[in-house]
């Protein structure tokens, strides 16, 4: 069994998904492990109307947060862990094998943070730009012969790694170094109250932040326009691999709004 | 990745299936993590015939084998595992976390021993009856107020497990009484090879001795021909209990063969 902090602070963010019944699966495996914070990005509108309206639907489903983008959804998180089986991609973000993802959920909902746990759509899983969202990559091992999985089935294989590591009472020692790193990484920042300036910045400081990198980007002649889309994209990463306070967020971005007035006509 | 000899040794099995969707569903988790033999017991023809001609069905539902009951499928195993949430059931055999399976899975196969994961059907889950086949029950650790799993994920989850634990390198120390427990009664019988009178009795040698130690009984007037399913049922926990090794099996064998003998006018 979860915590209630672990409970509220743990959402599911399922990104365009089609097929009413692996909505359906999908909010029956977190009602099976105690979760229920739903997201659903862009759902294509009948199917969702489905889904919700479903017999024996679990409740949290009609609970559940519609937006239109990823970066809406995951606005209040302040560690967004993309899943999937990384069998032909090479992903940008530090790649974590689900076995070793709970000791980090575990850290960040210690120090007051929020986590998302990001699905893709069935067809294409998740984009590289949806990936520029996420702090981490939590890979499922798949056999290579056969890697891509069912959404629903995606979505119980996370959850039911989660709330049974999440709910031992020791720190598994995980010795591998892909999680040791990331932990090592995040860990800088020393436990603190929700609220806290020294706790991490949320997805929305980041994006505030990026929007202003950009627009100084381009203000100051940075690189032509035909790069804004790549430069957005490295922005995005870059930021997240910092792991940045509140406080920190808060400091770059006067600096950059100083920088952006001086550099307007 | 399961190595040739975990992948040959571990039988999934569904008894009475009746969603198309779900076998399909158990049928691609096996491909996901790597398992390809399937049994299933008694399904509904129409519901089997489809799932098996649906498009982009996994090849190993071709190969799949076809029982007519638990006893027939399970008959080349020498462990049997049944699956499930336990909420609401008191079970009679030793009950294993799910995350604390994957040792004794792989000390069986180790010594030579054949494994079977035993999934119940949709509705009603592994019937008491079902259950006198099972040596143990792996417990999947849900929220008790939505204990029950849809049976595709269920699947995933179970495979999921065995798979990445029993990849991993070195052997978890899971601390927990249940599992210790467990591997120490069965751990008595020394590694041998597959075939070795030493080797873990087979579901099949123990059906012979139930089936002798039942006439036993019935021909010395145990007790009332009406108590008969209740002691049948009590002679198959016993048995799987036991953890025999095949020369065990054959040695007791050859005794009630001796008494009936002796029994009968």
């Amino acid at each position: 069994m979860l915590t209630r902090a672990q409970n509220e602070r743990i959402e599911v963010v399922l990104v365009s998904p089609r097929n009413p019944l692996n909505i359906g699966a999908a909010a029956r495996a977190m009602a099976n492990f105690g979760l229920r914070r739903l997201a659903v990005v862009a759902p294509y509108e009948a199917h969702w109307r489905e889904a919700r309206s479903a017999v024996g639907a679990p409740e949290l489903l009609q609970d559940a947060k519609e937006t239109r983008s990823l970066t809406e959804a995951v606005r209040d998180c302040t560690l967004v862990v993309g899943t999937g089986s990384l069998a032909r991609r090479k992903p940008e973000q530090p790649v974590v094998p689900l076995p070793e993802l709970a000791p980090l959920l575990r850290q960040e909902i210690a120090r007051g943070g929020r986590v998302a746990l990001v699905f893709g759509s069935e067809k294409r899983g998740l984009t590289r730009q949806d990936l520029s969202h996420c702090h981490l990559l939590a890979e499922i091992p798949t056999d290579p012969r056969q890697p891509s999985m069912n959404l629903g089935q995606a979505v119980a294989v996370c959850l039911y790694e989660i709330a049974s590591r999440l709910s031992e009472s020791r720190m598994p020692d995980t010795g591998r170094s892909a999680a040791t790193e990331a932990q090592t990484q995040r860990g800088r920042r020393t436990r603190v109250d929700p609220g806290d300036a020294a706790g991490p910045a949320s997805t929305r400081d980041l994006e505030l932040l990026a929007g202003l990198v950009e627009e100084t980007m381009l203000a100051a002649n940075y690189s032509p326009p035909a790069m804004r889309t790549a430069n957005r994209h490295d922005v995005h990463l870059l930021l997240r691999r910092l792991a940045l306070t509140r406080q920190d967020a808060r400091r770059i971005l006067g600096l950059f709004r100083r920088i952006l007035w001086r550099l307007k006509p």
